[in-house]
């Protein structure tokens, strides 16, 4: 019997909450509260789930409650990245509620986001393990790699598609791509099944940013977001890379200077809405997606027999779950 | 003989510099430019040294070279966290530069400074023994729990010198003291010999922000700062705990009001600044802080024999560089 996704999430959330918590409670006073704000947000922990879906796909079931707080780990990675994207944005909402850096104040987050990432390579190195520091510290690396990257190509179209495929590796995939490697690890695999754990977990992550990226044009009703946000942040991703090459010379140059300056009117932006709506980029973008869930679910299929079939039959779940994320 | 600490400082400064590079170096190239750019900015080195010392005093001047990346990560936790100190006061200028922040933006410059902790993460986690990760993560998550209790105490005077204390024994001497240990592990030592190391370095980092503090009370002319800058911030420092203590019942209730509120004119604050000089209460501080040198001396007099005597008087040296420093 596969059990679907949403149901397997729910049913790891107590675990995973569990273990988030026992971390955080093991913070000093004046770090807790901003930290057990932050992480009380209701997010999916999708990646914690990654990481104890791979240890059991490759170890099998019987493997105790050892991987939990290293998925918890992972998690407060996530979270205080978030942290940090909701002070650089001042964004006064998020998931719906006040954002921490509004209850607790910029210099309180932004240290209590310091704590939790050395709280989670704590959790990583009490492993005993170094493997287990060495792939968190990469993915951490490569996630502010990507997101400067990403900064830095502001309202260029320089690079095209490749550019943003490299942004994405880092600041989306790097750390979903480690949240597999970590369970992997947990469930003591060999080189080659590792490879294949990254190859899963890296388009994964790739597909999960595009399908988000198509999002951005889906109506505001929809998604209680701005429409086209992107194109007002300068940011190339793949429906608006669509709408540039379809557009003659002249129509590009202008775009593309106008991109570059980032001086779109409101009526401009609703326009642009409309053309890559009307073009069909962003079912081009899934379908761009697809590749890459394509190449996970190829991965996915090449992970040794031996361990728990119902937790392998989850992570082809996984891949769905981004598959049908903008449907 | 024994070589002057600043001849010290010198001596080591290129190696130190050396190791420090060829961490930078090993970051993605989005990272890089700020990094080195922060990096570069002048600094003394103190807590490479001090590990560097700890690790000859104890296990002798052959050791190879090995404890310069350790020393030189525990350099890139400090600049990373000066990197945040310029984000949350908006520090035009870092030791008579553009600070990175205003150079490279401040979006870049926060992921900087988490790539900047990861590395020095993974250099730690590279010597494959935990322990060195359990320490600086410690080191960390302290640090940042004494700067929130700074945040949390601003303006209040309850708990006088005790939440002191606890205030800097986080914010400052955690990270000193980890320098310290980080040297010792590397020189193999046991955990009596630990506990003596981490006692010298907390009562060097304790001494070392009290002499900070004291300096607050110096002529602009000498420091380049303004004078009672602390006042303003609502920092209940020695200099300003020994004046509220010195006041009759009702002028303390008074000071305490104000202070609370942050609201000294410019006058008032000039005032205090000389009432305070003209009490000795500087000095009262700097004999404070020599208390702690006392406890730190008495420490290293406790490492065991067989090291190197002359990192040994090194760190000797250190201390009274620390005495000196306000003198």
């Amino acid at each position: 019997m596969v059990v679907p996704f949403a149901t397997l999430l729910l049913r790891e959330q107590p675990r995973i909450a569990r273990a988030v918590e026992s971390l955080t409670a093991a913070l000093p006073s004046y770090v807790r509260p901003a930290a057990e704000y932050a992480l009380n947000g209701g997010g999916k922990r999708l990646r914690p789930l990654l990481t104890v879906l791979v240890s059991r796909a490759l170890g099998g079931k019987d493997q105790g409650d050892g991987v939990y707080p290293i998925g918890a780990a992972i998690e407060l990675f996530h979270v205080a990245s978030l942290l940090h994207d909701d002070i650089l944005d001042n964004a006064s909402l998020r998931r719906g509620r006040e954002g921490t850096h509004i209850r607790y104040g910029v210099p309180r987050t932004l240290l209590t986001a310091d704590a939790m990432v050395s709280r989670a390579f704590q959790t990583l190195a009490e492993t005993g393990d170094p493997r287990y520091m060495v792939c968190a510290t990469r993915a951490v690396i490569g996630t502010a790699d990507g997101e400067i990257m990403e900064i830095a190509h502001q309202g260029s179209t320089e690079g095209g598609l490749e550019s943003y495929f490299d942004i994405i590796a880092g600041k989306t995939a790097c750390l979903l791509r480690a949240s597999c490697e970590l369970g992997a690890l947990w469930a003591g695999a060999d080189d080659a099944t590792l490879d294949l754990v990254a190859e899963y977990g890296h388009n994964l992550g790739m597909a999960f940013q595009m399908a988000d990226d198509a999002l951005d044009f889906a109506p505001s009703s929809e998604t209680g977001k701005p429409e086209g946000g992107d194109i007002r942040e300068g940011k190339l991703t793949p429906p608006i890379s669509y709408h540039m090459e379809s557009l003659d010379a002249p129509a590009r140059a202008e775009f593309v200077r106008r991109f570059a300056a980032r001086d779109f009117s409101d009526e401009e932006l609703a326009e642009l809405v409309r053309a890559i709506r009307a073009g069909g980029f962003q079912e081009r973008t899934l379908k761009l997606a697809d590749s890459f869930l394509d190449k996970a679910a190829a991965a996915l299929e090449g992970f040794p027999a031996g361990g728990d079939d119902q937790a392998k039959a989850a992570l082809a779940k996984a891949i769905e779950f981004v598959r049908n994320r903008s449907a």
